[in-house]
């Protein structure tokens, strides 16, 4: 089967693999459609990051580089493992697409997304991926759709990443939510706040492009950082308080500052970004106000609750859809596109069995 | 009266400054005991500032230096002011020592300590303060020792920043926790951890004379990070899963990222340090682990606990008297003795009446 796979920096190859077979337990999902993933980019461009390098084997699936990519993927049903029950041969369903090992305190705390020797299907080594067109995982991370369509079903991932975020977060009922940046992850998060009960969503963005999306997204206020003093508009919007949770979308370190000074008293800072360098932080800033910033990473256990929100309509999760394209125009359509364009674009989708 | 006052950095005078008066509602306390802050250190060797510099005045008290020093205070009460109610001349007392504006959005929520515009008697100017013969404060900071001597009491101050750091915490009954430290603040905090229901607490301090004091404040094991890798040792030490909390005493890069490493999955770092410096921050380490960091800033309603714990026994607090001076001895007996030998003591007491 054709499989888009991570060679090194710079260099994803379509390339012929076998099959997988869905063993006991296990499901082979056809894969309909793939999202490409900031992290994707970041491998490209920089990598191999997260992927394992040549000598330093995945702890979990012993693989290392060339692996399969892709992990924001929806497809349908194609063969089930011995055991399984509860699926059907052409159920629509999303993948969860942990590699975790069942063992260390944070999954012995059922918190499985911060899981010491946690992988990604499509990072880590994988029988096949969501840029291929077979893919087999166990069937807990096998999530049904039901009627929704598998273009939005691939949106799930991405989406349960910002579900996650708010949840943790301590996010009051009709509170108000500051968000920084309005890129994939800002956006969801915005449309995730919305759908969790916020009273007033404020997007924080620069660029034209994506200051444009936020209100669509769900957010209530668009502030520019490069035209108002972001800490001083908040306030202004919150009866001189300051926002409840702020949420950093970005891995900047004047964001991250802005974020801090943007809440309340006793607030709090989610940092959903992942940074590509260490962060210089005021700690007096957290200090002086009693403010806590606290790591979300992924998701666990948020599929089902993120597809019935796409399924009752409180999330419009087509607007995040900004291209499709077929297996073979990956690198070209796909990652250059979303490299030099990236604030035109939300989410390219990817058809590994190739567009209608 | 003598008053030591801050005059510029490395210049403090013992002045003679008019005695203050009691207002409405106000209480004059003579100062028995007055501890010396690393503050006042930070302020002398690299100030002013917290202290107001000229042309600056305070938001509420309007003052610039020279100011009255000296926030870790206990005395007798000497004068009561118009409908003070509840007090006796006589009555052996301990001050919180704030200024607070009564008005921002942290006032309006009850959390005082992080008022917008606060500030603190001995530092952002006052009538009189610890190092004065006499000060005048409004009866709601002034409370009440009972049997306890002052001397004791001067302990309250510092004791009561550890144990609004444990009671902002996370921690959970019987659960482990980190002090990272073993200053002043560092011991307080230990021994608010064991008064507060912590099962085990685990001190990690490099310097001989520090790590010597940890048992007797209530640690029940002590890490020197020059000889172990403190997050595997804590790891050891927690079955596998890391402590519930971590407290940074030190306000050092290298602590907070030992902190963060050495919390379970889930877990909290509560920064307790000041800060010289902006800190270097690996955020992708917060978010592996969900990590959160939340800064704990000095005390608010935590006095009447502190004293309860004094006063039954639970806190042996005079093991942090190291010394007694005079106030004529501030500079030379206090100041440059923390400064040359700050490992061999916690806390230097100075009587503004002079040494009996």
């Amino acid at each position: 089967m054709k499989a888009a796979r991570y060679h090194g920096r710079g260099d994803i190859r379509i390339d012929e693999i076998p099959e997988p077979e869905a063993g006991p337990g296990q499901v082979k999902i056809a894969v309909d459609w793939c999202g490409i993933c900031g992290s994707d980019l970041h491998e490209f461009l920089e990598g191999p990051l997260f992927i394992p390098p040549p000598g330093s084997p995945h702890p979990i699936s012993g693989a290392t580089l060339p692996v399969p990519m892709g992990h924001e993927f929806a497809g349908t049903v194609a063969e089930l493992g011995d055991g399984v029950t509860g699926l059907r041969v052409g159920d629509k369903v999303a993948v969860e697409p942990y590699l975790v090992c069942g063992s260390c305190a944070a999954c012995a705390a059922g918190r499985y997304n911060i899981c010491r020797n946690f992988g990604f299907v499509g990072l880590s080594g994988s029988p096949g991926a969501g840029f291929s067109e077979r893919c087999v995982v166990d069937q807990r991370w096998v999530h049904p759709l039901g009627e929704l369509g598998t273009d939005v079903g691939a949106l799930v991932e991405p989406l349960a990443v910002g579900y996650h975020a708010v949840r943790l977060s301590a996010l009051p009922k009709d509170g108000t939510a500051v968000v920084f940046g309005a890129g994939p992850i800002g956006l969801v998060t915005i449309a995730s706040l919305k759908a969790q009960g916020a009273g007033q969503v404020i997007s924080v963005e620069p660029a034209a492009a994506r200051k444009a999306k936020a209100p669509a997204a769900g957010a209530d206020v668009v502030l520019d950082p490069t035209e108002v003093d972001v800490p001083a508009e908040v306030r202004a919007l919150t009866e001189g308080a300051g926002a409840d949770v702020a949420f950093e979308c970005a891995g900047i370190d004047a964001v991250l500052a802005s974020a801090v000074g943007s809440v309340r008293p006793g607030g709090q800072v989610v940092n959903v970004a992942i940074w590509g360098h260490p962060a210089t932080v005021q700690m007096n800033a957290l200090v002086a106000a009693e403010v806590s910033v606290i790591g979300s990473l992924a998701y666990c256990g948020d599929h089902p609750a993120t597809i019935a929100l796409l399924a009752d309509g409180t999330v419009e999760a087509g607007q995040f859809i900004t291209a499709r394209i077929g297996l073979d125009e990956l690198v070209e359509g796909g990652f250059r596109q979303l490299i030099e364009n990236k604030d035109e674009h939300v989410k390219i989708l990817v058809s590994p069995g190739g567009l209608a």
